[in-house]
């Protein structure tokens, strides 16, 4: 057993040197880049799609999706923003390298805010830092109030959480404060968003944070003399 | 990367070694395992608690729980049969060895029926056979309708599927035939039954399906000389 642990933490390493490897990179090219994790149906992909309708003429967008088997990648290039597949051949997650891999099929210079669509998993994405700016995860209604306290590491690693479906709370089991009771324990004051894809509900406070996030880069490359 | 591979290959080897040592030990005791699985938030310690409910005074039930964060545990405990906690440890799916390194602690000869749950997860599990007998899939309504083209391996593999949720049909774009044609093309004659934890609703057919492979396992069990 004690080899193991040596060579998990060489692939840790090499994760973090590649994600390092990638956020200066997106720096460079002033690219605020989302890394959006949810389990599967939490809806990632609609949230992704919805969020490309409302801010595409106002800021230029770029994604990336990762999966396990291509499908989602048709439905965001129907917005018709440009879209790049990483297919993970069977990984549960998205890696830096993965993302390091694929960054050369993005235009990054034209490009203001990059999003990755990461592997339906409320697990091992948390483990693996990818280089992007920020971590957002998208729970669900129908999923129920307990995932917080399920998965620990993936709402402690977050730093903007959308629950979805809310327009679903009026036949689910759901309690609201219960959620965010398990949410602020392991995360406090973490940036929370209750929204719905159906309805759009909720949609505008999240927008304005992805506004304001991408000021932030902007003015970020503004003072590194580009822009 | 030539030497990754058949570090793979080994420990899929040994995870198959140990189920098969697993799958022994059941069949010697006489024991029916199925092994639960699903994304986060399907249902599947709400199918378990059922399933319990309805069967426990026909038949003699155990359950082991995996887990990355022990709270169904509790809420199976509650029915009054014996359940066993596997903590994986962060680990994204339970395997053959955590599954023998657990059957100890269950009583072998006082139990029919073991129902495993594994973790919340719609990828990695599906690689990893514990040595049960039946693997039993669990979808549901609010994830969607596109999850067995998104999660090919999973839905393959099923013995059983269940579709949960299905009073949620009402709210939700769910293309019931659409799901079916997804898993007929990967999984021909799949034994599928649409259920509802909530409601009750198909839970007889799904019911009389364990009754019928626990009469097998029983069966066969007497030919080999005990009962």
């Amino acid at each position: 057993m004690s080899k193991t642990i040596p060579v998990v933490k060489d692939i840790m390493d090499a994760n973090a040197q590649l994600a390092a490897q990638v956020r200066a990179k997106l720096d460079e090219a002033g690219v605020l880049a989302l890394n959006l994790m949810a389990s599967p149906g939490a809806g990632k992909t609609s949230v992704i799609i919805r969020t490309i309708e409302a801010l595409k003429d106002e800021i230029r967008l770029a994604a990336i999706d990762g999966d396990v088997a291509a499908i989602d990648v048709e439905r965001i290039a129907e917005t018709g923003i440009p879209v790049t597949q990483i297919n993970t051949g069977g990984s549960c997650h998205l890696d830096a390298n993965m993302l390091w891999s694929a960054l050369p099929s993005v235009d990054l210079e034209s490009t203001e805010l990059l999003l990755v669509e990461n592997v339906g998993n409320l697990i091992c994405p948390a483990s693996f830092p990818l280089g992007t700016h920020y971590s957002v995860v998208i729970a669900s209604v129908p999923e129920g109030d307990d995932k917080p306290y399920k998965y620990p590491t993936m709402f402690k690693g977050a730093d903007v959480l959308l629950l979805n479906k809310v327009d679903m709370l009026a036949y689910e089991p759901f309690d609201v404060e219960y959620f965010r009771r398990g949410v602020e324990a392991l995360n406090p004051g973490v940036a929370f968003f209750p929204i719905s894809c159906r309805t759009g509900e909720g949609f505008d406070a999240w927008l304005d944070w992805v506004r304001a996030a991408v000021g932030r880069a902007v003015r970020d490359d503004d003072r590194r003399g580009r822009g």
